[in-house]
């Protein structure tokens, strides 16, 4: 007789497609295509088997598969348990993979067949382990592992009319870690009602698009990253609430995906930038028109040669940025119509917007600061760290005190990106907060230095990275490899900086007057300037 | 240097457009228009000037006001301190409006000076009343009655810079009175949590419009429903965290709404059928073209004739559902395109399907349930009461345990409302429960009988009411009136109503057995057939 408070749990994104009648369907690869009444008796028999098999409210299960209607399953049916989904970064060492399955106390594994030398390597090192539930495409159980069961087998041995339990909307109900540049990864965390959240700001910003990004109940969601990452973004969420067409394609073969894409009429994916290129240049896609297809680019920044090409097929392409640490949704690149209408040139400005990360989607609070924590102004010039609150940020990370003390100083989480906001309201992000040089109170982008300097006449190469200063506390340091030895002068690059410095596009303050000319310039192993070693170097 | 948990608080619907620079304007009337950061400034004055008056957390404001920027001030301005907003339905009589402000424990009153002569009948009746703030279009505060401020004053004693308070998100926010058929009208109240989550799930539907009622954020809202009505259906705030112009056209007069929507350029208003009416006959809109106009019809039903002109004159109409208990938005007719794609007459299914309630949003739950709390069959004929689980319900009515315990009897909220789904998932209404024929076990809807023996060659008016069985509990009783006294048979009407049990659309078991043949039928002063006399006459 009390009413109903509807606290927001993740089992609750599974009504609306129900009752709306979505005629809609999932689909995994060639082989597997059910529609919503099957997808929501299948989570109930999945929570209700794992139910079955001990797993409680408060205990982990690791996935570990490619993009397939399984993992879409399992970010539901364990949930719904109130047990921890941990998505497990397959890309990672075997040693950092141990690592993370160990810290997050994961109980049961869920291992797809390809990571079954993976895990019998490491299983020794996982004492915690007690269930592996077998993943495969055809309903076996390869030998090597001491399963507990097989995916479908325990789906079968599940209640299709199984009750989702009801509890505290805080409960977590999700992980998966994040790796740095050092040390070993750290365990991000999510509750039920961050889910939610996510799920409905996301869809909310949708609802404000106009020029690009505009979605329908009629969308075919199909990710192009792997789910193990950030919640795929949020998406399968967004599209089971929406009650979209929803397309898996296992492992990612760019030939494989693109056919699957077209076939099944794909209209929404996300991904980083090197697999769009990869589908643009797949054998599929020559000569196809791709008109209707959404591409939303995070990770990296969109190189603008590829945004071009993709422009050019007709995908809409467009950029949003966020972290594990957000869930991950922060920012997304929706024009606006005012600014394409007060442009010049419109469709100059629209790819420029396109390559940003974009807007604070609904809700998000997103700030560039000082030291201080005062915002920075708008002048296009001044930068500083980009620091956030929406509902759905990792309160901290999993066991580890002080680094969630450092993400949260002065009640902001801290993205460790330094950028600024343009007149229009769309982020620029020009460098990350270890590399930028902190001088005389302004923050200088080594890298917006190094793309300067770049398209000097005479420079070769380029490294920019920040030097003590008895004066400013730090200045930035030049270091060039010429196009022709001996002919480059200092104050030649400095004249060329003071350029943009009338522009407006760096302060007075950012021409360093510190060079090193070099013969080669040193990198990482994977070919990127390696910084620390040259700030050892010249320090 | 702890995590933000983002509580759900109105503030935070505030941040959105000045962090996506808005460039889009707040129109009042003809003489009021400001931009949003102005927007912002004067709610923190007006929250500000409040405080400075002795407005806490807890208190209860109230507001009476036609449509104004002042009211959407309000809507923000008020809760944002931890206090109450009370729109107060102005339409009731000065004695039940003076029970409401009463009852609601207001102590402040913001009132416009058209009430002046209402407020100094009724003042005596209210001893908690300590300030009265004047609303005026000329910033003077006329003589009548003893003015504490002027809120144009009030806003200028005000803080720009006002920092609104954090507290918990189940804080009420804002309270109003529904009128029902019998007694003095119930308080409904709603927290902030339930306030932005309503805007959250109301914006994500809108992000799966295909066919009709597609937003973006170039969208120019205009209620024409009273601000006092639900929230304005919760539009200001909905407006507001998206960045829409919003326009206000004071008390409703057809012809200056009408000519301000056409010159401001609006895109979207919500009325009950009687306004839009009114709007289509306005002399303003003769020979307009109103492509681009989205109007959301509730309230009562839709008349097919009234969305047959909109239709004709290019205007998007489509209805939804809610109610005051609801904040309110629970279901809305958004056209599925595999419906329309199906249909062998595509235009007449979109206008069947805008004329329904619609179907139930994101993650609102509703059901059509038997008195046993089932829910009953898809089947065309079975109906039962709506009832529903939102994330945004009142839970409760203010001080009233006794009708708080009916409303929300087996944990889900009663609308009263009699109705059924069909196979696409659109909402149905057929009755209201109190006038539904519980009949062994089945719902027979006394409107439907009466809609289709209307038709039945030699009915001229008929009434169905129930009457008491010993066997069935409750059997229809047929009260016609004749076109031509003594010609008809009541074994007619049953062979009439039969050819309906054929195609589905009633039980064989709703058929009457019962009739009686009369001159007339009593009815109410408006003109309503009296069906509480019937029931006495025919107990």
């Amino acid at each position: 007789m009390t009413p109903y408070e509807f606290p927001l749990l993740i089992k609750q994104l599974l009504e609306t497609a129900i009752s709306q009648r979505s005629r809609k369907e999932i689909v995994y690869g060639d082989n597997v295509r059910y529609d919503y009444p099957t997808l929501v008796k299948r989570i109930k028999r999945l929570a209700s088997g794992l139910a079955g098999l001990g797993v409680q409210k408060g205990d982990t299960v690791a996935v570990l598969d490619w993009d397939t209607n399984r993992y879409l399953e399992a970010y539901f049916g364990i949930p719904v348990l109130g047990a921890t989904m941990m998505t497990t970064n397959i890309r990672l060492s075997p040693e950092q993979i141990a690592y993370t399955l160990d810290h997050s106390g994961a109980e049961t594994l869920l291992v797809h067949t390809d990571f079954i030398p993976l895990i019998q390597d490491i299983l020794p090192s996982l004492p915690k382990v007690k269930r592996l539930v077998c993943l495969s495409d055809d309903g076996t159980s390869p030998a090597g592992l001491d399963w507990t069961s097989e995916y479908e087998a325990l789906l079968i041995s599940g209640d299709e009319t199984f009750e989702f339990p009801e509890f505290d909307e805080q409960t977590r109900a999700t992980t998966f870690y994040t790796t740095g540049t050092t040390g070993m990864p750290k365990g991000v965390y999510f509750s039920h009602r961050q889910i939610v959240l996510h799920t409905l700001v996301v869809l909310s910003t949708i609802a404000q698009a106009g020029e690009n990004a505009q979605f329908s109940r009629n969308d075919v969601y199909m990710p192009l990253t792997p789910m193990f990452h950030a919640h795929a973004w949020g998406y399968p969420y967004i599209a089971t609430l929406s009650g979209w067409k929803q397309v898996y394609a296992g492992k990612f073969e760019p030939s494989f995906a693109t056919k699957l894409a077209l076939s099944e009429g794909v209209t929404f994916s996300h991904c980083v930038p090197t697999i769009l290129d990869m589908v643009l240049n797949a054998p599929e896609a020559e000569g196809v028109d791709f008109k209707g297809w959404k591409f939303l680019i995070g990770g990296s920044g969109l190189p603008r040669g590829i945004a071009q090409r993709a422009l050019a097929r007709n995908i809409d392409v467009y950029c949003g940025y966020g972290m594990s640490e957000s869930c991950p949704l922060l920012t997304v690149a929706q024009l606006k119509t005012d600014v394409l209408q007060n442009a010049v040139n419109p469709e100059d400005v629209a790819l420029e917007k396109r390559l940003t990360p974009g807007m604070p989607i609904l809700l998000a609070q997103v700030r560039v600061v000082n030291d201080a924590m005062e915002s920075v102004p708008v002048d296009g010039a001044s930068v500083g760290e980009v620091v956030v609150r929406t509902p759905y940020l990792t309160q901290g990370y999993h066991n580890n005190p002080e680094a969630s003390r450092e993400l949260w100083q002065g009640g902001w989480m801290h993205t460790g990106d330094i950028g600024r906001f343009d007149d229009e309201g769309y982020l620029h992000l020009v460098d990350r907060k270890k590399d930028v040089i902190k001088s005389g109170g302004e923050w200088i982008s080594s890298i917006q230095l190094e793309d300067l300097i770049s398209v000097c006449p005479g420079v070769k190469e380029v490294a920019v990275i920040s030097v003590d200063d008895a004066k400013w506390g730090e200045r930035p340091l030049v270091i060039v490899v010429e196009a022709d030895p001996g002919t480059l002068l200092a104050e030649t690059v400095r004249e060329h900086l003071k350029t943009f410095v009338n522009n407006g596009l760096i302060s007075p303050f950012a021409v360093p007057e510190r060079f090193e000319f070099v013969e080669t310039i040193a990198r990482t192993s994977v070919g990127k300037i390696d910084k620390k070693a040259l700030r050892k170097q010249y320090a």
